[in-house]
């Protein structure tokens, strides 16, 4: 590897020659993208140009402008769980700055939601919108009172991207109503099956029950989910999330059920046949759970990859028989893309890599769309009554507005085939490194999957604090997993900078 | 009543003396709006320099054009429930726009939702703002990497307007999770003081079963709700919420208890025993529950007006007295002040009214806000460890500036006054047409709360039918309450309008 791949590594943006390369970036239109592409990657152009040419760490972080600043905060915020307090306005690019000067490579990206950059100057453009102002201060109740313009919002925004075969959409605020809403549907469906459609009416006992919490109306149904599962904090989401007691504890839950979620071994060209049969095991408990499970499961909801629950892949093949099993039985499939979708993994859905025959019946999103919601296809997942999927904002306008810029830039820079060869590129490089440090990058993983990679580390909390002296900003899940989880806007010459800085960490 | 007070009343613009009059108001300053209230409702000045003088209604609703474009979305979007597709661009203060030329006198106002006027002139300069664009497009994860301004943008916005003796607050995104957020808060709590305080470890057995969704691990804890409440919709505020069985129906439910709200007699001076006994019974369910239910109430959570279910009163006694009951059993209150809050009532928060010797636990707003959370005071209920109570955004600081910028409006223009004496005019004149029609206005209520005021009706759903052909849009709630939902910049010539609208859809 070489060491000095980025000119300014560690070295303060006040000296000339970055300076001077920062002047030469900013003068570069964004037409030449293609060129850049194929050109080396020490002559790599930046799609953004003002973008520094590496990380500047002037402090120990928080240094002592941030420390001041956090004690403010705490006073009326929870600052526990604060990583590091950011000035926005100093931030560009792959680059998350702080009070005190330090400028952070960040491929962590607001835990994975930030698709473009920071201070991407076309998602400005569209903030400073009349379009945008409009939608800002007039904020309309989307079921009842929808703009004149919210179709074609839908069309050239959220829909433009839909995935293969779900051209409706249920707009939402973030991932966890996301899911919620698409497990209501899942439930108003299967209950309208058992009705026997949706022109029978709902019973006398159903309407009764339901205003007491009690079965029929309120119906013993569930949603299954994987062993290991995020799919959000909130009541139902959070009964089908299985990642950490510090996440569930104390909270009620619903008595839904949880399947083994394939454990493969890695590397995963020396373990072929037993990956094959740990996956047959893990169907054969989603068919014993779909079948036998005292409170049945309407839908299964799955991650294509676990992101929250240590970056746990399966294959293509996996999901096939997933979604073969899901048919079979009658059973929804949910697949839940907040955090795998919108381009990190080299497709712009990550479950275009399953090849599946039939779509899956719902897809969420959330963080990198800037919005959040569920497609579908099936007309029948539209209630059959107005008012069952309802409330008052349903999304909102300006953050849909938000995505469909978002949805241009990646369209205008090609960067889902930049995700996916800069995660090859990064990938490969990894690998070099593992053979290097075979101790310090176990079961490296996400092979083919743009830039969504991870590896397990024994010190992994240790080196997630190291990495900020070395002016690396990096997220971890799981027990032991390091995640990448770069903007889709990451390149080679960053890419470079960032497995030099995990060499730094791993030998300091 | 005189029934020309507004010169324009269903006149379109078009027409000379309506422009003059738009004319003159255009050039009158913001300034001398304490005159304005003071003088007569014919002269008084508009917050809205450029509002309409009055409805105009070119076509039936929808209008060819309005159809048009509703059959284009319906392809994408639920539209059954679509009351009026809107133009906010044309849209101003208290008028909603169509498509067709139609302009709405809006006393309905997003659901509850608008609290400023359509394009209101400080809410737009806040949306144009540099610190706006920077929070569009940088959206951090709050808990994780706040903003270096993120303390500035709640002290001077968010809480600047905290409920007395509530000085921090856990940000949200909607009603539904500022509500579910509150509820986990008061699980953490309940269970945190059964372990015996914040410092004593979880047991293994918490930490396993909580992973299965089994107690003790997920507690077989409840909150306890009322009849007709509502609460939102995801699973845990669902579960909450009683208002009607479309909401609830064919979704899984926890078995949490309802008691009993008070229906008080109207006019409440004329049934004053009466409706105390009322108020004792259902303060006696709510103890009975408190102590009895076989799944522990954690917390109980009541709006000060029942909105959705059909705007249900309690008095102030009632209040302190659900105060004392919880107290007593140690259980924590949760004022739900989505829908009541930020003024319209007459006071900020409505729970103002009740002149509490200790203020409820925990107070959660959205709606007006146009942002979501919910308010404390007493450290405990932050919890014990971090990323307990977290989640990727929460919520937005975009629409967090939008909400500072909302008070500041409110403040500089004394709109919670304004909202009051406005809501006296119209009660006052409300309570003259009810004599005159005494059949068409039941239950009459909402005195002294402002502009929150609702009847109820024998043919409701034909009543807000018509409304629209007198130049109205005007929303219902329960089963035949009639709810006026003015945003705070209704003033009194918006009443007379109103007024003499209400008399026309009666006589029609």
């Amino acid at each position: 590897m070489a060491s000095l791949r980025a000119a300014a590594w560690l070295r303060a943006p006040t000296t000339n020659a970055p300076r001077a390369l920062e002047f030469l970036r900013t003068q570069r239109s964004y037409s030449s993208v293609a060129a850049a592409k194929a050109s080396g990657s020490s002559m790599e152009q930046s799609f953004f140009p003002n973008e520094p040419s590496g990380p500047v760490v002037k402090t120990s972080i928080p240094g002592p402008e941030s420390q001041k600043a956090i004690a403010k905060l705490d006073k009326v915020f929870e600052t526990r769980s604060l990583n590091m307090l950011a000035n926005y306005q100093k931030s560009v690019g792959n680059y998350i700055a702080d009070l005190d000067g330090n400028v952070l490579l960040d491929v962590y990206a607001q835990i994975a939601s930030i698709p473009v950059g920071y201070n991407n100057a076309a998602l400005r453009a569209a903030a400073q919108s009349e379009e945008m102002v409009t939608a800002l201060i007039n904020r309309p109740a989307l079921g009842n009172f929808p703009s004149h313009d919210w179709a074609g919002i839908l069309e050239t925004g959220i829909l433009k991207v839909a995935p293969k075969g779900l051209n409706q959409v249920f707009t939402a605020m973030a991932g966890s109503d996301a899911n919620e809403t698409a497990y209501k549907a899942a439930f108003m469906y299967r209950r309208q099956q058992e009705r026997g459609g949706p022109d029978v009416e709902y019973s006398a006992e159903d309407l009764a029950t339901s205003m007491t919490n009690h079965a029929p109306g309120s119906p013993n149904l569930s949603i299954m989910s994987f062993k290991s599962a995020f799919h959000g904090r909130l009541f139902g989401s959070l009964s089908t999330t299985r990642s950490k007691p510090i996440h569930k504890i104390d909270i009620p839950a619903f008595d839904w059920p949880q399947a083994t979620f394939p454990a493969l071994k890695y590397p995963l060209e020396d373990h072929v046949e037993e990956n094959a049969k740990i996956e047959a095991e893990a169907l054969a408990d989603v068919e014993r759970i779909l079948t036998t499970y005292h409170n049945p499961p309407a839908a299964v909801v799955v991650e294509p990859i676990q992101s929250e629950g240590g970056d746990n892949h399966a294959s293509p093949a996996f999901f096939r028989g997933l979604r073969a099993l899901t048919k079979k039985h009658n059973v929804l499939l949910i697949v839940d893309e907040v955090q795998t979708g919108v381009g990190a993994t080299g497709k712009f859905w990550a479950h275009e890599y399953w090849n599946l025959e039939t779509p899956p019946d719902m897809v969420t999103f959330s963080k990198k769309a800037q919005t959040a919601g569920y497609y579908y296809g099936n007309p029948a997942l539209r209630p059959n009554k107005p008012y069952r999927q309802f409330n008052t904002w349903m999304g909102d306008p300006a953050r849909a507005i938000l995505f469909r810029a978002i949805i241009n830039e990646v369209e205008r820079l090609d960067l889902v085939a930049n995700a996916a060869a800069v995660g090859d590129y990064l990938f490969t490089n990894l690998e070099s490194l593992a053979k290097k440090y075979p101790g310090e990058f176990q079961n490296l993983r996400g092979k083919g999957q743009g830039t969504f990679i991870a590896f397990d580390n024994p010190h992994r909390d240790e080196f997630l604090k190291k990495a900020k002296a070395v002016g690396i900003n990096i997220g971890g899940c799981g027990e032991s997993a390091v995640r990448l989880r770069p903007m889709l806007i990451f390149q080679k010459h960053h890419a470079d900078i960032l497995l030099d800085g995990i060499e730094k960490i791993i030998k300091a």
